[in-house]
Formats: structure tokens, C-alpha cells, sequence
């Protein structure tokens, strides 16, 4: 079997951890796999070059940024391979350039347009273990990029996907994907297997096990991903295309997200054109909406719109939406930041009822308010005050039998 | 002009320092000059990537110790580039890639083998600011290499010479090239100018100004260089070739090594073939000898032959002589390592008589005794007991007039 195995940087912090996961690696080609190693910069060290560039400068250059975060990176790799030849295997190190990851010149997030990887193919078929370094890749014109945060994981799902690899191993510092988190839920399952949908819906409310562009990778190109720790043998949580016996679990997680705030814009005048106007303005700054609900206000003539941000981008989008507010005659703009969203998410909604209902029911059992409903096929959320988080995704988890 | 200017490990040490180096840089710049610069890693950046790789494996490839080290370099290169064009320029960083520096395969210690720079030329004449990592290159198969302990001056001597810059500034933590060690002799001058052939003695005898093949570079391919302080704006040492003027000093500088081992083999029958088999012993373990002298031996049918080698390797290297010497049938080996070698540097040697003499008349006034003597065109070379070391150097200043 061709077996990919991405390493978080956890898992690579120091020179014990690289040893260990040397150990695996070992183990796992000395059991006649061919093994390609993709490893994340020691934990720490991207937020110090970072660090770094921001206090040389405010702004500093996105082609110099890719240049000083790849670096990172390629430290572990060049350890990495140093750690397994050094328990007696043939080991080279690949830079996102030798493994021929090219992308477009997007810098800080650049996407993946091909993995030629014939060098590695070769050295593979001559019996190396090949350690890449991730979250980088190469543009035509010779430039370095990175992929953006979390972006070893899908350098991990693509090389996977390049080479035909029958398996592509998520190595993290926690277990698998759990039906919640359990630091709130102690009795919280972790799950043998989940669809690549579910993932994708957890993966972007908080639950960070993988990248989200990663999911979507491994499900448009059907790669077989298993998320598992580093720290022990416990097989993990397998991503999969959705099957049979998926559908017959109606909710399989609950998620929430505490870094989401609140705006919304009163009394906007019901015209054509409005919300168009309003969310340009806020997608031109780079700002990243979430949830966007509207409704018609009390006198019938006006609508209320109200969407969720990143709590970091909270203040520049309320100052931003308070300028196109004042240009669409709307009465009033008001932010709040003590909210969270929770959500149930699971394929089995597809083709059950009544999971919305029992969410809200339960909500309103405990006295939790909902601000803002969203929903989608298998999934759907609520807005909710964020003191009441903990005590939504504990009862929520009972009610949707997760706990038993 | 195109100006070529590298910043050692001390200049770039540090967020304050390599904003220090972008003024330097930008008022090169808005002088009308074309700039490249050339980084070292932070001090104390490429002991710490060594260290972490010898934790790892007491014996760690070296196409990845060079993948793993090239990382400092890149780092200030990127973080250069932001801090020059925070202040208005344009600049871009590259690595020894997108220089095109290309190397031979000797991991470690790489030789240049030529350097294609279209893209610096090109961005140069666009008005980039150019900022290379230096010590590092690449071979024609695509693998990272690095340039050996100092690589970075070479990187930037043989940029100099690709571009046909006017001059090469090797911009470090000292003002200059000195007639010997101020921190011995406080009366020590600054040189204005020297020749390569004095600095390259100088730089092989321990004098830490220079990387040794730098300067055969710059020599070979005639590239004025100058050396000074990124602390100060002292107009340095200019390094360039040899002129009617500094024939007439006859030493320019006295030079110290306390990192030599002296190691005699005693009683070696006096037979052709002998040094050659001893010599090939140590070279084949990549040991550098550095002065060899052979004496007949007072029986008239054998011989003693002595040599100095860095202290480092002075055990490893007994151990070696040791048993070539027992082949040899001599009658047995001497390790001293309370050795230093001092000398005397210039090129006026070339037209004036008497002084090796000179230099053994003022040791023995003051009681220190010679153990091994070695010459060449430019350079009168003693091992003396360690102890006298600044003794020695003082006197011999004084003696050559250089303290006047």
C-alpha cells in the first residue's frame, strides 16, 4: 500500500516527538508499505516568524511572507528524514517544490493547481520513505507559496491524491473526531467514521481537527482520510463517502463556534439591491460572512438584516456596515459579541424530519433563546447567547441520544 | 554602480539590527547605486539547527543537513526584503535558487559552479532591491546545497562577480582588517588596504575576518571587496589586488591560531613513500594538515616528521598516526596540544631579505622557543608553546614597526 502520514506540529514539537514519529513511520513501512511523511513546522514556530515580520514591518510583503513561513516547515522535514534513516531506512526530504506541488500565486493562500511528483514516485518505487515538507508549493514563475493556515493538512490530501495512495493519515494530538467536544461532554463518542459532507460541516464550526479545504480535496477527489493521535495506537476516525448505514444515525455531532459576533442593520428599506450593496461592501474587505438571515420588520416597509463575522473582524465590519447603513437610509446598526453558534450536524437529516424542531424545542426547554436560525441539508445551527454554549451542547447531545 | 553588500550573523541578529541594515541598504539605494545584499542567518541560528540535528541522529545525512540549515538564511532574506521596503523600495528576496546559484552535489560543503542571475539582473534594472539568502545554492538535480562554515561571503563574492558589480561590502561586527588582534595589542591599526594574497593567509591563519575561499574568489576573478562594520560608518578595508604601494611595508600583519596540535612521528626509517603513505591516512579521514616538517633524525638512518592539525581532530588523528606508524615501524608518536602557531603576513617579503630572521631573533630575546617553522613567498609561519601567544604577537608587532 502507498500510505501518506501528515504530522501536526504537536506531533513534531521537539526532538522526542520527531523520534517518535520516526517510530511510526518505520513501523509502518517495515510492514511493506511505501510511505510518503508530510510534516507541519514545530508547534510555535509559525507564530514566531510571524511574530517576527510584524514587528519588521506593518504590512509586510505576502511574497516575503511565503518565503520566511515556508521555512518552517522545511526544518522538520530535513529532521524528519534525518530521524527515520536513523532507524535504518533510506529517507529523503522533499520541499513542496521537489514533491512538485505548483500552485497559483495567491500568496499566504495559495491553492494547489498540480502535483507532478515524479521525483517522488521514483524514489518511492526505490524504496525511500519520503518526508515533504507541507503548507508549501511552488508557482510557475518560481515563487515560493504557502497554503494558508492548516495548510499541511491538505498538502497531505493532495499528495495522497497524486499518488494513488490508498490511505491518507491525519496524525493530530486528539483521538479522532468526536460527536462533541469533550471537554464539555465527558460521555462524548468518538466516531469510527464520518462522511466527508459532515466533516466539512464540523471542520468549518470550529470542531479543528482538519482544514477545511483539505475535506473538501479528499471529497471531490475521494481520498480516504483518517484522523488519529500521535500520542497512542487508538485507530482514529475514518472520512469517507457517505454510505448506507450513515443515514441511519440522524445527528452525528454537535459543534459550536464561539468566535462568531453579531450585526445587524434596522429598518433598512425594502428595496432590490440592498443586500447586494451591503455584503459587497464587506466581502471587499476580506471579511468572511457567515450566517445572513433577513426579515421583514414590524411596519412592513422595511427589513432587518442580520449576519455573523469572525469576532476578530467585528470592529472593521461594523464601522464598515455603520458607512453603508448611513447610504441606504437604514435606522440603525447594532453589534453584539457575546454569541456563539451551535450546530447539529449528520447526512441522516437528508432523510429525516423533525431534527430542527427538536433542536429548538430543547433550546427553549432550558430557557436559551435563539437569535438567528440557519440551515442546510444535514446540518443546522442557532445563534444563541455564548454564556448558555456549554449548557446548549450538553443537552443537545443528550436529546439527539449521542450521550447513550 | 551595482553594489554587492552581505551582512553577517551579528548584523542581522535581530529585528532592531536588520532595520539598521535597511537603512544602510536604502541609502545605498537613493545614492543611484543597484543593490543586492546578502544574509546570513541570526547569530547563533545555524548552532542551534546543527545542535537539534545531532540530538536527532549522531550521524545526520548531509543532503538534509544542508535542506535543514539553508532554512536561516531564508529567514532574513524574507525579513530583510520586508524591513527595505517598509521603507520605500522595492525588494525582493530570494533564495540561492532563484539567484541561480548552481552547485556541485558536495552536500555541506559545496563549490559554486556558476551562477545564472537573469532573474536578479532583470528585477535590478526594474528597481528591485535584491536580498539573497546567502551560504546556500543548488545542484543541477535540483537538491539544496550549502557552502560550508563563512559560505556567505563566498555567495556574495561570486554574486559580485556574476553581476559585474563595482564593489563587494562585507559588512561584519569588526571595523576592518587590523595588523593583528587588538584585543592584544591595543596600538593594532586598521589597514586601508590589502592584498588577496596577504588576506588569504591571513584568513587561513586564523584571522576570522574573511572566509578563506572567498577570497581565492574574489582573487581569481579580481572583485574589489571591502570589509567593515554594519556598526558604524568607518570606512573599512579595501581587499584588492596587489599595488607598487604595498610593497613597500614588508609585514603587514602578525596572525595567530591557538587551534593547532602538534604531532610528531618519531624513528620513521628514511625510506621513499613514507610521508605520502602517512599523509594519505589522515587525508582519507578529511582531516586538514596544515604546516609539515621532516627532520633527519640524529642516527642519520631515520627521520622525525612533524605536523599540526586543528585541535579538534588531534585525537582522532593520534589514534590514526598511531597505527600507521606501527606499520611504519617508527619508534613512536608525540601529541603536544599546547601549541599555537604565529605569523607574520606581507607581501613586501617578496623584495626585502631578513625577515624570518628578524621574527627568530625577536621570539628568542624573549625566551620563546620555536618549534616548527614553515614559510612561503608572503609568510614566515612558528608553532610556539601556547603560553607565549600574546607575548609573542606583541613583541613581533613592535619589532615589524606596526605599533608606530
Amino acid at each position: 500500500m502507498v500510505i501518506v502520514q501528515k504530522y501536526g506540529g504537536t506531533s513534531v514539537a521537539n526532538v522526542e516527538r520527531i523520534r517518535a514519529v520516526a517510530e511510526r513511520v518505520s513501523k509502518t513501512a517495515k510492514q511493506g508499505n511505501k510511505v510518503v511523511v508530510v510534516v507541519s513546522a514545530m508547534s510555535g514556530e509559525t507564530d514566531k516568524l510571524i511574530g517576527l515580520a510584524n514587528q519588521i514591518s506593518p504590512n509586510p510583503g505576502e511574497r516575503e511572507m511565503d518565503l520566511l513561513l515556508s521555512s518552517g516547515e522545511r526544518v522538520t522535514s530535513a529532521l524528519t528524514a534525518m530521524a527515520v534513516e536513523s532507524l535504518g531506512h533510506k529517507a529523503l526530504a522533499f520541499t513542496g517544490r521537489q514533491m512538485g506541488i505548483i500552485t497559483d500565486a495567491v500568496h499566504t493562500k495559495a491553492r494547489i493547481e498540480k502535483i507532478t511528483g515524479e521525483r517522488a514516485r521514483k524514489a518511492l518505487d526505490e524504496g525511500y520513505v519520503i518526508v515533504v515538507a507541507g503548507f508549501q508549493g511552488i508557482t510557475e514563475k518560481d515563487d515560493v507559496t504557502t497554503l494558508g493556515r492548516g495548510g499541511s493538512d491538505l498538502s497531505a490530501v493532495a499528495i495522497a491524491s497524486a499518488l494513488d495512495a490508498d490511505l491518507c493519515e491525519i496524525y493530530t494530538d486528539v483521538d479522532g473526531v468526536y460527536t462533541t467536544d469533550p471537554n464539555i461532554v465527558p460521555e462524548a463518542k468518538k466516531l469510527e467514521k464520518i462522511s466527508y459532507e459532515e466533516m466539512l460541516e464540523l471542520a468549518s464550526l470550529g470542531a479543528k481537527v482538519l482544514q477545511t479545504r483539505s475535506v473538501e480535496f479528499a471529497m471531490k477527489y475521494n481520498v480516504p482520510v483518517v484522523v488519529r493521535s500521535s500520542f497512542n495506537d487508538n485507530p482514529g476516525t475514518l472520512v469517507t463517502k457517505e454510505d448506507k448505514e450513515m443515514e441511519k444515525v440522524v445527528v452525528s455531532g454537535v459543534a459550536y463556534d464561539k468566535n462568531q459576533a453579531k450585526i445587524t442593520v434596522m429598518g433598512v428599506p425594502d428595496t432590490p439591491g440592498i443586500a447586494a450593496r451591503l455584503f459587497r461592501g464587506i466581502a471587499d474587505s476580506s471579511i468572511i460572512v457567515d450566517m445572513i438571515v433577513q426579515n421583514i420588520s414590524s411596519d412592513g416597509n422595511a427589513t432587518d438584516i442580520s449576519f455573523t463575522v469572525p469576532k476578530t473582524d467585528s470592529k472593521k465590519t461594523l464601522k464598515l456596515t455603520e458607512g453603508i447603513a448611513g447610504e441606504l437610509k437604514a435606522k440603525g446598526v447594532n453589534l453584539r459579541e457575546d454569541t456563539a453558534k451551535i450546530s447539529v450536524v449528520g447526512v441522516g437529516m437528508r432523510t429525516h424530519s423533525g431534527v430542527a424542531s427538536q433542536m429548538f424545542d430543547t433550546l427553549a426547554k432550558h430557557g436559551i433563546n435563539i437569535m438567528m436560525i440557519s440551515t442546510s441539508e444535514i446540518k443546522v445551527s442557532c445563534v444563541i447567547e455564548s454564556k448558555y454554549t456549554e449548557l446548549a451542547v450538553r443537552v443537545l447531545h443528550e436529546a439527539f441520544g449521542l450521550s447513550s
